[in-house]
């Protein structure tokens, strides 16, 4: 029975990459349903593509994910395919399905992709989403092949994880940093619920957000309608962390946000604020 | 048996909000074709959809239609499914399924999509795309569930419409407006050529085309190639409405035109226009 | 047996064109995979989407291959079905399929799509992808309809080809230009191997590469790592061309180069080049 494949990728729409890569998978995978996570993803940009499918993972039906993001194609970086209890992940080992990995339990199995009667084989060595990941997950997803048949196993450890801004708590300040900001100006954090309460924040409070030199009040509230158009709030996002929205308006734009700009979030304990 | 799913949003695609609702869809109606009718649709612009749905729907499979441009998503607006001899619309009751919903005859239920069952739960308020539209269209695409299981009735009559802009006849001008410029420029009017019939105007002739302070003098033919390259012209579009184009060119830039910009058709009878 | 369906255009992804099409090749072909080519091709370049047409082919599964790049539509153009080893190519007769038929063996049937009960009625004269060539294709794929009930055939030699610009070898440089330039910023250029050989140029070497006045040096190597970040390379790219990139960046930009510019490749002799 075949699995369904997710595909992801930064290859954009403006070329035939996506194209040919499905071309691939109807081949050897003909039965197979393929979702189209995204291919917007900044080109070359490793861990907004890696954030966006630790976000989706757990809405796509189980089976093979198929992930390209792939700056280092042509160099050494192994093709790798790994087994979860989720599924089949496969892509470049460059940190790209380290956290959706982990987020559904871990790798049972890793193996590099080296077979060559895997691979389709090519004048270039540029295009690996055609020519060594499709192949593979079509393989897999139609049970043509094993994973063990895609090449040697190699430790979990060996692995290159992805490496994420951890957040900090002192003196009663929340600091992190904007991670993703969304089509619509969105700003998500990498500031959980359970970071604000170990410093006495939670919902219904006015909070202080430092963006470099700024400084601006903004409520915790349950959703758009807490505030009046135009207006800025906190909330949580569909994913569960902290996000900094402006009703009807684009968060990134009124609060000068981009991914990567650190924040900082506290108690509007004086008057003073904004 | 499974029906098929014509999905309309305005995510665009740079992040994964498409690829999470087809997850979410491959999840609970595995054998249901999803039709992409398109995502890139203005940000928040419930009109520009709702149009594009209405051109659209008659070329749609029957089945299913999951909808999505709520920028009053997180606000009291319902989410609504509607039963048509179609098949079900599905999204925010903020007009955007008015139109399309009228196009094929009218609903003959509308109900409230409010059972905690049919709702995946999440937690933030801020994409129902994928916690309470898409469910409800799997639900119903796969036969998991009736209309009347995703919430309590409601009357039609308390549903939102879309307000249209209508057209008026008048000393021989018709007035209306831009109401679509499609990808390639061309701009579609909310005129019909019955509206230029009831003035007496008609295919063949030149129509002076008012916009603004400025006036043109336009022939009115059946195809691009009726003019020179270059040239502007009247037809009737493929949505069947009276549409200005430039052969081989861009009629917005051309003729400085954008959506909701004023226009007014008449007879070209004195020698002054241009 | 449902055929596949292959679906390139360059209808971009603003409106609703791409779905209507999806829409209507359901409606006939409603077993038949739909795999989307692409339809972010510039507007109106024929030769750019015939181009990556010719690239994808061999990767798509056989079956029924729909293209729609159609500045003509309304004019005197033909729509054409060609019958190949491959399966059935389905289009305007402007070049657009041209190539891709070529390189597939050629057809040994082509018809005139004109038969009133192959086409969808419409008001208008300039959705041909939506009225003319989704039912020829959804007919075919479903196996309702055979080509010659499509229409008139007409000879192979009466078809518009598409002119492809020709590599010339004089001294010891090969003249050609540059035909692709991807959404990486990859350049690649109509310049094959095998002309490169014919001057006594191969892999090794490093080359004189000049656009317009400028003159520089680059090494031809055979992946991206064989040279530092940021450096210019020569190499064989995914479809068996000479492509100019640059490792980590954009060739585009850092070379000053777009489709259609004239690059020459010559061996680098002296010590003067860069």
């Amino acid at each position: 029975m075949s699995q369904p494949i997710s595909f992801l990728s930064d290859f954009g729409h403006r070329d035939e990459f996506v194209g040919v890569v499905h071309g691939v998978l109807a081949k050897l995978a003909p039965s197979s349903r393929v979702i189209d996570v995204g291919h917007g993803f900044p080109r070359g940009n490793v861990k907004s593509a890696a954030l966006a499918l630790t976000r989706a993972v757990q809405y796509l039906p189980e089976g093979v994910c198929l992930a390209v993001v792939d700056p280092g194609v042509g160099t050494e970086r192994k093709a790798i395919a790994a087994e979860t209890t989720w599924g089949t992940f496969i892509g470049p080992d460059n940190g790209l399905l380290s956290p959706a990995v982990a987020m559904v339990g871990g790798a049972t199995k890793i193996v590099s992709i080296e077979n060559p009667e895997a691979i389709i084989p090519s004048p270039g060595q540029t295009f690996h989403g055609r020519d060594v990941f499709a192949p593979a997950a079509g393989l897999i997803a139609s049970g043509e092949a094993a994973i063990h048949e895609l090449g040697p196993q190699i430790p979990g450890e060996e692995i290159v994880p992805l490496l994420l801004p951890l957040t900090e708590a002192k003196n009663g300040t929340i600091s992190g940093q904007a991670w993703w900001v969304d089509n619509f100006g969105n700003v998500q954090t990498n500031i959980a619920p359970e970071d604000m309460g170990s410093v006495g924040l939670g919902p219904g409070e006015t909070i202080t957000l430092k963006i470099g030199a700024s400084t601006h009040s903004v409520p915790w509230v349950g959703s758009y309608a807490d505030v009046d158009e135009g207006e800025a709030l906190i909330h949580v996002d569909s994913v569960g962390l902290l996000a900094l929205a402006v009703r009807g308006g684009r968060a990134d734009e009124a609060l000068n946000l981009a991914e990567g700009v650190a924040v900082s979030l506290a108690a509007s304990r004086s008057a003073t604020a904004e």
